[in-house]
């Protein structure tokens, strides 16, 4: 069901479209574009959504990114984002030019390059299209993360220092048992079911899930390195999710001279596929 | 090692500088590209890689994206490339724009756009480096492909009438059995092991490997659908093949409302992981 903006939520509209919303929900203030002239759109990085070294994480840029395509583009969904992260991005303005390739019935293509001072940071391209106008078969050979419930999983931010204006900061994360990385006794495990959601209680909707697949600690924490780059990132975006909690199952089978994959799935309350992710990224 | 050119192979090279190679091979002949102007290739898009509706496989038309972008881009190897397909493409002349978007010490993105006619048709960007230069751990967390050797396995070519002018003539494919799509009995299996090389002996390299990853029957036909269009297909390359059969592993975990992934690995004769790959397509 659509939600109805009342008065005062247009007013939260109007002021998201100067680029700096007062929305009740960080996600939504902080991904905020504004269409400057055909083409051309403008956003506010904002720091709080930063890595550990400084710069922005990966997903929230790939979210600012997707929102301007949604707003290009003429269907409502993305399908599939792929993006390239060329140069690290840093709180502060951001340009983001925006191209419709193409526009069908059925799919539409456009691509966004995310600048900043005029130095292109972040390309992306993405199809999208009506996840509710599908009519296929469905056919599920993996079972969704099977978790505890997340009060009886483990919080890793509960005893943990201010982490100050960070992406942890703005994501709640349940593990079934503590990480080896949060100890600095990687675990070797390849794999990790856990529970994920905005700290703040917005619920999760199609542009959010392109960001969430990239917002927790990548699986090769738990094979021994501490750092590593994305450079490319694909998002599959299946359905959209239902409000609540996420269950999450992210894997990392292969590093290869420092190369390695991060592959993130995120399953709805109702126990739906709603995205997978896949990224590569090269251990620094 | 490299190979040195000989005065003959030069001459091949000039053909193949007309968009008409006389290669030995059938691949590296009908993916040759030409600059014609700085950032504008040419090719000659060869019906011997059709599918059976009569349009082109998407591996090698984003092979012949990739060989532009491999002549554009100052590093030699293809780590990450991503494309979209917005529409067919058909037996014929093609024009690819290519655009490099950086260029840095390990890493260089480019973009490649294939048209025809005067009309977008796929668009891949890629990020490049270079393989041998990689230094960083390797931890290989799934097993290669557990397959019997090629000549104790099932060669659905073998009693096939001719297939005419179709990307099936050009690649050799055994299978540890009969498929069930190849009798018309889809199995239900959400993965298959299989060995595949060129049929002319052409040994892969990381340029083919990007085309290999999307030349084999789609894993999903075993559950069931009989027609699936890419939407977009990711590759990334791990390392440089060795000579010799490769061994693969598709899957097709999730169908959601005609919406599915394929994943394609490709391990080299030596054991090695060559290559991983991932499309969203839909069933169609």
């Amino acid at each position: 069901m659509e939600r109805v903006p009342t008065v005062t939520e247009s007013g939260a509209e109007a002021a998201s479209s100067l680029g700096e919303s007062d929305s009740a929900y960080v996600f939504d203030a902080d991904t905020a574009v504004v269409e400057l002239r055909e083409g051309r759109y403008g956003a506010t990085m904002s720091p709080r959504w930063r890595l550990p070294p400084g710069h922005l994480n990966g997903g929230y840029v790939l979210s600012v990114c997707v929102r301007a395509l949604a707003d290009a583009l003429p269907l409502p969904d993305p399908l599939v984002v792929s993006a390239f992260f060329e140069r690290a991005v840093l709180p502060g303005p951001a340009q983001l030019d925006v191209e419709v390739a193409r526009t069908g019935r059925r799919l539409a293509f456009g691509e966004a390059r995310l600048g900043q001072g005029g130095r292109e940071l972040v390309r992306a391209v993405a199809s999208f299209g009506d996840l509710s106008a599908l009519e296929g078969p469905t056919v599920i050979g993996s079972a969704a993360p099977d978790l505890p419930p997340p009060e009886a999983c483990f919080d890793i931010a509960e005893d943990r220092p201010d982490l100050g204006q960070s992406v942890a900061n703005n994501v709640e994360v349940r593990y079934p048992k503590m990480p080896g990385w949060r100890q600095r006794q990687p675990s070797g495990e390849h794999s990790v079911e856990l529970w994920l959601r905005f700290a703040d209680g917005r619920d999760a909707d199609v542009i959010a899930l392109t960001g969430l697949v990239d917002m927790t600690v990548p699986q090769v924490f738990e094979l021994g390195p501490r750092a590593s780059s994305t450079i490319e990132l694909t998002v599959h975006v299946r359905s959209r999710p239902a409000p609540g909690w996420l269950a999450c199952r992210s894997v990392t089978n292969y590093i290869c001279d420092g190369l390695h994959e991060t592959d993130f799935e995120i399953w709805d309350s109702t126990g739906r596929l709603c995205a997978q992710s896949r990224q590569l990224a090269l251990i620094t």
